[in-house]
């Protein structure tokens, strides 16, 4: 679908990118999240073509973050996330904690994120998974690590 | 750039689909957050044309989430992150996170990322804002918020 290959960049984030870098990608894996897991559900609420549809869900299946079985004899299939996919789904997450607080406007967040363990509504928080600190992007620094090529070797990197 | 309006979707994740939701986008505020504040520094690290990295870059400087200063007389800019782009860098955070846990393969990750203040390598994790436990995808119930519009209104909600 795209013609640079962004999976074959020396960053994870291009290689992420190459998995939900179009907008309708990473709404499939929100509906799925959210409990449309059929192909009507899915292509009623975002109001694609069957065949735009067909293609990302194709997609989404070869990269191993949606899985489907089928529902019924005839057979038709619904979409679930695969472990891969649900991990995803946290960058979604973290999507949608910035459009409540950046693009929301007066009206408000248009969805709530209730926290299942606590109860509460509330945001996700970045932090450090060593210390528990804070861990936004102001508060990193990123170092090349093992997989980056050496220079002269291979595609773009970051 | 799109036909479909992401942004006036009411859903969080689609309005800031609207900002990121091609690759280059999030590739450029990568390099921007990485420290190449420079057009040419840009262009020659993603590989891009003089044009569509321009409007890319016009993209990002309406949407907030870029400044630009002038560097010399002729007069020539860079782009800096404002605090709204520095907010949105936490969602490439995650991204990284992922494309480190599921993509990098055995070379393991291109980049590492050393948290400032605490010294250490290491990952963001998702952490509830009210009780600090783990809050994932998984973990979050989503409910509707004052910012949904009532059915009938308006376009695709989630």
């Amino acid at each position: 679908m795209q013609r640079t290959q962004f999976g074959d960049m020396a960053c994870s984030i291009a290689r992420t990118l190459d998995v939900i870098g179009e907008p309708w990608s990473p709404l499939i894996l929100r509906d799925v999240w959210v409990g449309m897991n059929r192909f009507d559900q899915i292509q009623s609420d975002l109001g694609i073509s069957r065949k735009v549809l067909t293609e990302r869900l194709n997609h989404l299946l070869a990269r191993g973050v949606l899985q489907r079985r089928p529902y019924d004899s005839r057979p038709r299939y619904e979409y679930l996330l695969t472990p891969k996919g649900a991990e995803l789904v946290d960058v979604l997450v973290v999507m949608a904690g910035w459009g409540d607080r950046w693009l929301a406007g007066e009206a408000g967040p248009p969805v709530l994120h209730r926290h299942r363990s606590c109860g509460r509504i509330g945001h996700a928080e970045l932090r450090c998974e060593h210390c528990g600190e804070p861990m936004h992007a102001v508060d990193i620094e990123p170092l090349p690590g093992p997989g980056l090529p050496e220079p002269g070797q291979a595609a773009a990197a970051g």
